[in-house]
């Protein structure tokens, strides 16, 4: 069966290397969401090996500082899901109690109708391309 | 404000270490969940120093290795969430096309009424504490 991450990028690509990719999700309500996704088509993190999940693990938890500080937000939710889409990818995505979905997981039921615009930094992938080019 | 994950296990206990503890979560419909509970007080993964990020994937990984092995699950959900917990933990959670939220989380609208019983491992929890011994 066709795999759309592996046939797109699956979003706009803010940083790669031979690994994985970062990506800016473009979802309305939920500035600097960004996914890392693994290159090759693996299903599950014990999948790789222990190396290749330290290094995929250091992008992610790199995105997670930076997106910290660009963007304070109240917390920051990880995961690696993938049931429509088995090609291991991470999803981080800062949370801010007044969000379209909080305390909810933005998979869950929403708690509010719109969100405020106010967290939405300047230029977020600019800043976490400097960020992951240091890695 | 009291945090239910400082003032108690959050389930039945699996196994536990210095850094972390590992709890079987009772949710029908969804055998071999566990969640990997940081002991201490922290909010998120990048609070915690390197090494310190490093040995909690390497609890969460070998969770997700041993319910593999198990219960042999079409997909392994990874999630760090704690919007309403703020208090670093991580679900492991084995999926099943047929259980009652595939292909959608575990937060997401259900998708189906009944999961099937045949998944259940005869003793989960006793075969994860050996494999977490051996770390």
């Amino acid at each position: 069966m066709a795999c759309e991450l592996c046939e797109d990028d699956g979003g706009i690509v803010i940083w790669r290397n031979d690994d994985c990719r970062v990506v800016h999700v473009d979802k309305p309500g939920y500035p600097g969401f960004c996914r890392a996704i693994w290159n090759k088509h693996v299903r599950e993190m014990t999948d790789l090996t222990m190396d290749e999940r330290a290094r995929f693990m250091r992008v992610v938890f790199t995105v997670e500082a930076a997106l910290r500080e660009l963007l304070h937000p109240d917390k920051v939710n990880l995961a690696s899901l993938g049931n429509a889409t088995p090609h291991l990818h991470w999803h981080v995505i800062p949370r801010f109690v007044d969000d379209l979905h909080f305390p909810n997981p933005i998979w869950g039921a929403r708690t509010r109708q719109s969100a405020p615009a106010t967290h939405a930094g300047a230029d977020i992938a600019a800043a976490l391309a400097t960020r992951l080019s240091r890695l």
